[in-house]
């Protein structure tokens, strides 16, 4: 018995030295040593270590993320409009009117001015004519099929590489750490599904984003739904908090962004009271990255950064506080 | 070390035998043995057991439950208008021409036919005077101290303690094998997540229902949400189907309700191929609890009865199924 005890007397000193070990194991290992990281760090410590006036109950930890910007890359163009745009391309010979008809025919043309003078009302057109008039299965698969394929112009990498590795890492460390994580973005909620699991470790109905109508009827004696090219709802700037309300009926103690869209979000979830984390990602990167803020056609970040500072939210630059942009894929 | 090794073999002999004895506890014990509580049981092994044709990863393990009448009480009214009724007997000193002004004239002086007259236009008025002008926080305060208070006019019990005992051992059963539970109801989203997590164990974010237009404005300063007197989505009939993609953005695998309000819910749930279950809770038993279907006003079960023999959906006999009804609380 002596012999047995003392064995087990060594198995829980080892258990204490391994807790102690993945303690202080780096949860943000691409993120270099500054304010940003500090904060994200402190914040999650404050709200999980029991017995601190922070506190804050598991369930009640939710976080959400917005995806273009936040997540992944949105420049030069959001990735749903290149899928868009691609689908344009691939639907052309079926629509042989669109050689003369706007907005298409800037997209077959690449006659990129053209297009973005259409601006949303040819945006609109174009989701119409290639998110619509399909089931949300196939549509789904659709994506995940041009996902696979599609590159980058500039870093001639897939979509899915091109997602911020200091991000997964805050995604993981703070699931780690009993926070529900949730995706809340301007994009398209079921084009983001195509990959949100697979990307993110996100599940589907962890996914909030704009929609459009879908209908459900019966064809061919079959219960179907079909994706109507209608605008159901618009998941973007002041729509933000209303979407987390209808899906996730909690407020975010945590919220990340990077643009404009993301402001109500953000105010709503630091403007409750008690300890909150917002944060904005910069992107001052030119080199690895992109640098854009204020003028930007894409991401803009004007308010937003100027609620920063008021709001004192953290404001992670890029270039100072990544020391990786993207994950290193074998 | 020989002590210790066989000291260990003890050990390891006694968790197998705990296995195979908790592996025989009944799951379902408030079920008597029967073609519907086999049909439960059945589907779950055949889906969770590793190798087996019918294998359905965990991931895609969806069930959706409905909550009037399928996980507790809906009769002689549906409890959420129940507590429209209490609220605009509250409300009434505010508003002195209620006393003259239908359908509130009506609920004030308990007349039931004159309110039942003035049909989903009165419903309509009565939840823009109940259910709006506030925040979803204040909204959800208000449901839980009605709930905490208010008892059925038959049983003379508080509404949490007439949910049915069996349906909260198949929510635990299907969660303990990997399901994950949502509530897919025509009842209000909010209304219900003030109470799901207590008397069901499923958070906010897989509670999914009706719901008014939600607004969100900075009021002195402060960023809030408010609820308008405006119907934003009606999470009924074929909206159900519409709502689970909406939310849940997978198609469940099985699916229990109790209604016509359920039909589409459970043809979409079956109709996809592979192993699905659908369950119709079938109100039989008017001593125990209540007995309705085809002609009821609330919870009408006709079109739906009718697809369950065609689509062979598993019909819940309340009064053969289940030994007992509502929790026996202390």
């Amino acid at each position: 018995m002596r012999n047995c005890l003392s064995r087990f007397g060594t198995i829980a000193l080892l258990s204490v030295w391994i807790s102690a070990a993945l303690a202080q194991t780096d949860p943000l290992p691409s993120w270099n040593d500054g304010a940003a990281k500090q904060a994200i760090v402190a914040f999650v410590t404050d709200v999980t270590r029991e017995g601190s006036p922070d506190f804050v109950p598991a369930p009640d930890r939710v976080a959400t993320f917005d995806n273009d910007g936040t997540l992944w890359i949105e420049q030069p163009i959001y990735v749903q409009f290149a899928f868009a745009l691609d689908r344009v391309k691939e639907l052309a010979p079926q629509h042989p009117e669109w050689k003369d008809k706007q907005p298409f025919k800037a997209v077959l043309e690449g006659d990129m001015a053209t297009l973005a003078a259409a601006g949303e009302h040819g945006a609109v057109e174009i989701v119409a004519a290639t998110h619509a008039g399909m089931t949300p299965e196939q549509f789904i698969g659709m994506v995940k099929t041009w996902i696979a394929s599609a590159k980058h112009p500039r870093f001639d990498r897939h979509y899915e590489d091109l997602v911020y590795q200091p991000m997964l890492e805050v995604l993981a460390y703070m699931r780690a750490s009993g926070f529900k994580t949730f995706i809340v973005s301007g994009g398209g909620i079921e084009f983001m599904r195509a990959f949100a699991q697979k990307s993110y470790g996100i599940p589907p109905d962890q996914v909030v984003g704009s929609s459009i109508v879908t209908k459900f009827e019966t064809r061919d004696g079959k219960p179907t739904l079909f994706r109507l090219p209608q605008v159901n709802f618009v998941d973007d700037g002041p729509g933000k908090p209303v979407g987390i309300n209808q899906h996730i009926g909690l407020r975010p103690i945590a919220a990340f962004g990077n643009s404009d869209g993301d402001l109500q979000m953000l105010q709503w979830t630091t403007g409750s009271g008690g300890r909150r984390l917002g944060v904005l990602v910069h992107h001052t990167d030119a080199e690895r990255e992109y640098a854009y803020d204020r003028n930007s056609k894409v991401g803009r970040l004007d308010k937003a950064l100027d609620a920063a500072a008021t709001d004192r939210w953290t404001v992670v630059d890029m270039k100072r506080d990544w020391k990786t942009i993207f994950p290193v894929r074998p």
